[in-house]
């Protein structure tokens, strides 16, 4: 595998001063509901409210002249989007986002606002690969994966260079990481820093349980498609199948895949409206479900937890509170 | 005055480790916006989802031993009472909590939660200083006010002291800064701060239009008392004069006073949601609501403000959400 802790660390130096580097929370009534120290990144606070634009960014900002003059293409629900979107745009190139007509209005709003020109597609009868191969090949647009692609990880992967840095200024050791996990890119960054610069961390990847394609291929030890017609509110992290580059680097550096419920996952949203103050998607708080469903054993550990992003539409969310009104 | 900078900087030590020195975080979308680059203090990721915790903490600690056996008693819409609640619980000392009835679900669970006795009372018809009083005279229990008092406002205070430290790390000089005001405990203590630390800042009180009482003050060149029948959904931020100490000192650093309607910060707890990801709750979103209404001229200016907290009901928070969908 040509990837390692240099690939995120170059990428760490390409996002210096662009990327936000967002701050460690900690929150009291977790800890002790938890009986246990957790630190939170809140990649919800990132630029476009996801961790997506670091990986994006570091793509992008490779690209040769000629390429940057011809633009990029991608496909995705909202935050790849979007992170294409906002580093397209400071990096003054030309945009095209195949986006499925069902993506929260949040995310489609916030892709065009940024400027990219959206191509919406219809996720039943439509296959957003071919959609945007045919752009690619019409306009020359290079073709940016949201996941499986080593520039794109080592971006994601600075989140977890950033919080290895920010634990050391405050004297911590972190334990156990739990990421989220759709195709596995953010994964694949963050457990290769955290793995890299700490002893003994144990990395788990958190799934919405009808999309446990993670926790499967490990099982199976091979990359295994689960059902395509699965539904999760989670819309961040519909991938079926592990990427392929992605999977071989997570089988080397992630010790297992939890897996949470849409009903734990808005429970979590609540909790984190309630306690925390901040505006969580449902992909962005899985890992956070976690903990609060006891899918680990973490009492007297330091953990660390990756709330990936923000963006959800207010009547979803609006419903997360209602259904968990006191949490 | 017997209050300066030297009451922060001791008050600062008194919650170093114990506080939590929230980040400074910005947001591309809002400088575009305001074509001016802005700093956020999010205080609603303090304990107890508000500033009050620090200068609750720093008048509580203080205590002699005998006072600390009999505890403390204090009055307050749910802010001051939670941080009065967590402070207590953190000194393992008894403290009662006199609140209006129809305080705020989500803080009158969160003091009940952190221990403290709760004595409701009915805003129409009973006095909370006359109830405070009688309990603090049966009982022994000190009497702690929620903002004219030093060692409270000095806690305050510390918010600012430690805005300017951050700023500093980023080699930022604010310009200007904008925090709420109600009592003007918050204001007194952060303006105190920061225009000690730092030459010709100018400092901005926000209040509620209708709870304009520090503005109509100003006008008057002495202490004004409004009409004390006003409504307003800034809870926080209900006082009806400004506190006999916290208006000596605001007279001297405060530049001016701004007012924002209901309705305006309505639209900033939305904005907050979808741009910021961060809960706040009315009386927390009013220097944003400032902004965002130009209420102020600040372009191409460094401007801080404070957002003082975030605990607000599920269905006020959708309200909003609902009345500026896409704002």
């Amino acid at each position: 595998v040509t990837f390692s802790i240099s690939n995120i660390r170059a990428a760490y130096e390409r996002l210096s001063g662009i990327a936000i580097r967002t701050p460690i929370l900690h929150n009291q009534h977790l800890n002790e509901l938890l009986g246990a120290e957790v630190f939170i990144k809140p990649e919800n606070l990132q630029h476009i409210g996801a961790f997506k634009f670091r990986g994006a960014y570091n793509r992008l900002c490779q690209l040769t002249e000629i390429e940057k003059s011809l633009g990029v293409v991608a496909f995705s629900s909202g935050n790849h989007a979007q992170g294409i979107a906002y580093a397209a745009r400071l990096l003054n190139l030309p945009a095209t986002i195949v986006m499925p007509s069902d993506a929260p209005k949040i995310k489609l709003e916030g892709t065009e606002k940024l400027g990219a020109k959206i191509r919406l597609y219809d996720r039943k009868t439509e296959s957003r690969e071919e959609i945007a191969s045919s752009i690619s090949a019409q306009t020359g647009q290079t073709l940016v994966p949201a996941f499986d692609d080593y520039d794109v990880m080592a971006g994601q992967g600075t989140c977890g260079l950033e919080l290895v840095e920010q634990l050391e200024e405050m004297g911590k050791v972190p334990g156990l990481l739990l990421s989220p996990c759709g195709g596995g890119g953010l994964l694949a960054g963050v457990s290769t820093a955290v793995t890299s610069l700490v002893a003994d961390i144990k990395v788990y990847g958190v799934e919405p349980l009808t999309f446990d394609d993670h926790f499967k291929s490990k099982m199976a030890g091979e990359r295994t498609q689960i059902d395509p017609g699965a539904v999760s509110f989670c819309d961040a992290l519909l991938a079926s199948m592990p990427g392929e580059l992605t999977w071989q680097i997570n089988q080397q550096t992630v010790t297992d895949y939890l897996r949470v419920s849409d009903d734990e996952v808005a429970h979590a949203i609540s909790f984190a409206f309630r306690y925390l103050k901040l505006v969580l998607e449902p992909g962005g708080a899985v890992a956070l479900a976690a903990l609060l469903h006891n899918k680990i054993e973490i009492s007297n550990k330091t953990v660390c937890i990756i709330l990936s992003g923000g963006n959800i539409d207010p009547t979803l969310f609006c419903e997360c509170l209602a259904n968990y009104p006191a949490p």
